[in-house]
């Protein structure tokens, strides 16, 4: 056996498995219900538009479907992604704005290894996606969390945040965000703290990462513009993917930014992956210009938007005093706050002998700093496991009180 | 504008693109032959077979073929993979020594993200692929080649190079090598020089790097064993992939090692792409199992084998006196020695003008020493081509004598 472990790299020794990976391991005990996960809904599948849509695209361009692509990804996919960004989300673009990813989650990879290094500061909000942190750890910088409340990011305490760094002496490359129905937390940043944030991008002359994996999924209230719709400079840097509007078996997201920032992913993407699976490009190519997507977007916020509902006031019936939640608009996560003394990590085991996952709140924090919160999904349950979850989540939380 | 160069981490300033893309743009112009792509053939793919197999996995079991996946891979896909490893490489494997790759691309960039840090070094060998370079450069270590003769890597070379390295205080992690028909000389390693290899590791106590995706393309020769197959300790990390089976556009490979190894990859690739494309891991499995791997595998040999041997004719016939060129067995590349006084570099606008590409020798050794050499591939272009080339291509080289 080799001695793996003085040949590890410093790097590998930051990297963890995932903790609702681990956490969820307890979830697939029988008879538990989760709220844990974070997985699109499989029946809002297309197979059967896929079904037609594949055999299209083989038998009409399989060779090149099957080939290698160029690594800023097939010409017909950031053709239909550009058309659609301006129509969909409000953006000035053209597809040498966009390059293509193996899944928004490449993206945050290549981010981090393009600016991130030792002594680096990656300024997110807190709580936020927690693969983000995970992409971001093993470049060696540090993270650093803005607290939201229900606009989102604190635009004041970012702007103190950023002089202090300034201070110090420390370059924070970009601004993180999922400003649209945050993961985890729900909250949508209003417009106000959109045009703060750009700002306050400017005056440090730094990057906005716009993370929107859920802007297409509202249920309620009206759209609000998104942050690339309203970048003056080529200031923010945009991700998207086709995981929530259509399947994330096929592992495709993009990038959408200024040509010189693109080109920057395209050259780190070219040594980690050469290019994204080429029959899944021109598959998402094809459900984009036949309409597959579009047809297929409406039947996906009817089943959310019921789902979140039925969750919403489970919530209301059940949960005992002290307890609160966000109401998302959209998206597919909420976030509860239990009251200060109950720590949800330790209640966690009961709550799976009660036969009911969430994932932790603290997991979401760069530094651990919050204890009593918990994210729940709820666009994966069947409606009886949501009535029959919030009562057991319910039922656990009053044995801490 | 954001002012970019101030943001950049000093990975991204070790980034560049892919010399061979940038110089085959210039094969694009319209009557060039290019000799320098590192594409299979689109002939070879199955389309019509994939057509039938895909309608399968989609109706079958799209729900899960179109969800995430877990990051190590698609059990079905794992199994597959295991037993024909076991039967065509001579592997001692199970599905948990596997993990599945978005190509084996990502599998050279997570293995240097796993062990190389500045003040390590990657030993290659000289000349190696280009794109192990490219991905092993952003993370800062120094890589450092070993010369190939006609068996492969001189293995007496790398224990000298081993000593002074321990001499001088310097962790090499691991020995990547591409034993068989090495892209880009064509070059197999012999039995005695892999016994050496793993000999050499061992007294060292480091890993070895077996990168094979050409392996069960043997046109003539006998099989040796892969270094898997003779690995005693789990010493050997192994790359596979259904790129050149079957289709690179599908973008799947697989790492084999100890457990304890695939579960650091798997950590590694979790922040990085959280899964492989799981259709593609599905279609391939079905592929496997169905028999049309194994029926299409014959056919592909077939083709390359003639165009093998239709280039070693052409350069006997037409190259002038002074140019050597190696006689692969397998693969898809050959390497061409011209007098030392011709720098393939500098001829290579020549080559342009006279409707020839190739690639330069120098781009596939670390300290670009070696100027007098260039990789042709045999496998894509056409009968026609190959002969017009290399007449092109002699045309050029006696231009220069």
């Amino acid at each position: 056996m080799v001695d793996i472990s003085k040949l590890l790299s410093r790097r590998t020794k930051r990297m963890k498995a995932s903790e609702i990976r681990e956490l969820l391991k307890y979830a697939s005990v029988p008879g538990v219900i989760s709220f844990g996960g974070g997985l699109p809904n499989p029946e809002t599948f297309p197979v059967d538009g896929l079904v037609g849509i594949t055999e299209k695209v083989l038998r009409e361009r399989g060779k090149s479907a099957l080939q290698y692509g160029t690594t800023e990804g097939a010409d017909v996919l950031r053709e239909a992604i550009a058309k659609r960004m301006v129509e969909k989300r409000g953006m000035k673009v053209d597809k040498n704005n966009i390059a293509i990813m193996s899944g928004s989650q490449q993206a945050l990879d290549l981010l981090a290894k393009i600016f991130i290094e030792p002594g680096r500061t990656a300024i997110v909000e807190a709580p936020t996606y927690l693969a983000a942190l995970s992409a971001f750890r093993p470049y060696e910088g540090e993270m650093l969390g803005v607290k939201m409340d229900e606009e989102g990011m604190d635009t004041e305490l970012l702007e103190k945040t950023m002089k202090k760094l300034r201070e110090d002496g420390k370059i924070a490359p970009f601004i993180y965000t999922i400003p649209t129905f945050q993961n985890p937390s729900g909250v949508t940043m209003s417009l106000e703290r959109r045009k703060h944030l750009l700002e306050i991008a400017e005056s440090f002359d730094v990057f906005v990462v716009e993370d929107d994996p859920y802007g297409e999924l509202r249920y309620a209230g009206e759209d609000i513009p998104t942050l690339k719709a309203l970048d003056r400079d080529g200031r923010v840097i945009y991700f998207g993917t086709i995981s929530k509007i259509m399947a994330p078996g096929l592992r495709t997201g993009w990038v959408i930014a200024d040509k010189e920032v693109v080109w920057k992913f395209v050259i780190a993407k070219q040594a980690t992956d050469l290019c994204t699976n080429t029959l899944a490009q021109h598959i998402i190519a094809e459900a984009f210009d036949s309409g597959l997507v579009e047809r297929h977007i409406p039947e996906i916020k009817k089943l959310y938007s019921h789902k979140r509902d039925l969750m919403l006031d489970m919530l209301e019936d059940k949960m005992p005093e002290g307890v609160t939640w966000t109401k998302p608009e959209g998206g597919m996560f909420l976030w509860v706050w239990v009251p200060e003394r109950v720590n949800t990590m330790k209640m966690f085991p009961r709550a799976i002998e009660n036969g009911i996952a969430y994932v932790i709140g603290e997991a979401f924090y760069p530094d651990r700093s919050v204890t009593n919160a918990m994210r729940l999904n709820f666009t994966y349950s069947s409606d009886e496991e949501i009535k029959e979850g919030t009562d057991r989540l319910a039922k656990t939380i009053k044995e801490f009180l």
